[in-house]
């Protein structure tokens, strides 16, 4: 059934793959439009709200007391995409931690480049500890640039003293925009949605004049130290598995726990896909039993 | 409380770790004093048996019907340690799959090396599926050199086209054997146990004319592609950190489910240490609960 199901989902996205020549105000146009093509779950309910002065989506979910904050970070190179259209995989974040997703809607570029998505990022869960939420009740999420940005926030985080939440989850991290990862060539058949061509003007756009090698812009590069516990997921089928394999390595090194979790011959952020990839929620509920103990919510049932 | 855990366990490793200048006879005397001193759990039975003319520990825990079979591999860089030293981490991988635990006695360098251990792990397995188990009720795991032993042997028996098991777990691999890692040299203070200069001669003893870099030697090198899922987990105070991130790097590049589980601050299979270290009975959980997920009897309770 799966490799069915994988055969559908590839073929579905080589179709739907963004144009290497779009620009960036296409690219939105075609982003905006697919995720307006798929309707949210029915039992989840998104709100326009704010957070230091930044938009977010605030994403609820009928029936499920919200005991914790999923503070989520959508991906589109830090240049396309919006917290709206990640509600659906904040929601099912959120779903298996218990908890409200709150997707920040961080400035993009190239009108906003590096650092005002890590400001904005950084300013939303600020507002979110001035709240009153105990950094204990607070994971960070993000896919493909969110997971990154989610990453660099906590970098900022802790170099500013702040508590640091719980743990975080990054999905097929974006997360060297040298693009130096040996997969961007080896996986560059095996991967339907990026490439090199794709990605470079993008990392342009962000980095405008900046080291794209920066801790803050390519967190493979940073000192981890001190984060909290950290799962990555990625595809095998995806030119950025060098950027989540490379994470884990710099997260291990440096002291920090790190569940690195590869499913094969799945596409970058698979984990969107759950509605017909058995894969994406089994993935998911890996993901959510990582958050949930380190919420100090999780059971684990063997046997 | 772990802090003082973790802190109580290196003083005793540094204390007990192995001379560098010691002979081969020297190192098996203190292994086998220091087994015996630590006595199995009341529930477990060990007893001597033979699996295609390979002599094993077969071990059981009383109250767990076993449904499955656990393939186990202990470590000791090919030339020391045996099955019956192992049987406590084994017993303790079978409890949570459910499982009979068969830890193998593999012929060791100098006396017999490479390819005697790939052999008789190849020679056991065949015995065990000639019995009638079947591969979908089998998990390899092993433990530093079984951990590659485990991988090694999955790579001829896959070679030899072989059904292969439903998964496999290794802890902390000792899978270059080329000693190329970088954590070799930066997790060097870091690790109480193991170095280079204690690990370069048993190199020698062990590949004894073959290239320590041939991927059934040294699994960091092998095309891993085929093989059954695998949960590699480590610690960051250990200079083979560096080979379990290398490992699970080749494995995901090659479409094979992988998970790297990696807890900071604790040594060389620090698994063994569970009746004294909390992170060494959650990592073992957590290896439990991927097994049973592939054995076909893992439940995930999230929130």
């Amino acid at each position: 059934m799966s490799s069915e199901q994988r055969q559908n989902l590839e073929a579905i996205l080589r179709q739907g793959a963004l144009p290497v020549d779009s620009d960036v105000s296409e690219q939105r146009r075609i982003l905006r439009d697919l995720a307006a093509a798929r309707p949210l779950p029915a039992d989840v309910t998104v709100t326009a709200a704010e957070l230091g002065g930044v938009p977010t989506a605030e994403i609820t979910i009928d029936g499920v007391e919200p005991e914790h904050v999923v503070l989520y970070f959508h991906g589109g190179v830090y240049v396309v995409g919006d917290a709206f259209q990640s509600a659906d995989l904040a929601s099912q974040v959120g779903r298996r931690a218990r908890a409200k997703a709150i997707s920040v809607d961080y400035r993009l570029a190239p009108e906003h480049p590096y650092p005002a998505a890590v400001d904005d990022a950084l300013a939303a869960y600020e507002a979110l500890l001035r709240s009153g939420t105990a950094p204990s009740d607070i994971v960070f999420a993000g896919e493909s640039a969110g997971g990154g940005l989610a990453i660099a926030a906590l970098v900022r985080a802790r170099d500013h003293g702040l508590p640091l939440p719980a743990a975080v989850f990054a999905m097929s991290p974006y997360a060297d925009l040298t693009l130096a990862g040996t997969t961007m060539e080896t996986k560059r058949a095996a991967d339907p949605l990026l490439n090199r061509e794709l990605l470079q003007p993008r990392v342009a756009d962000y980095a405008a004049g900046h080291d794209p090698a920066l801790g803050l812009i390519s967190p493979v590069f940073a000192d981890l130290s001190g984060l909290p516990p950290l799962i990555i997921q990625g595809g095998s089928h995806e030119v950025l598995l060098d950027d989540a394999i490379r994470l884990a390595r710099q997260a291990a090194t440096a002291d920090v726990q790190v569940t690195l979790d590869i499913t094969p011959l799945v596409p970058h952020v698979f984990q969107g896909f759950y509605p017909i990839l058995d894969e994406a929620a089994a993935a998911l509920d890996r993901a959510g039993l990582f958050l949930s103990t380190q919420l100090g919510a999780g059971k684990l049932v063997t046997g």
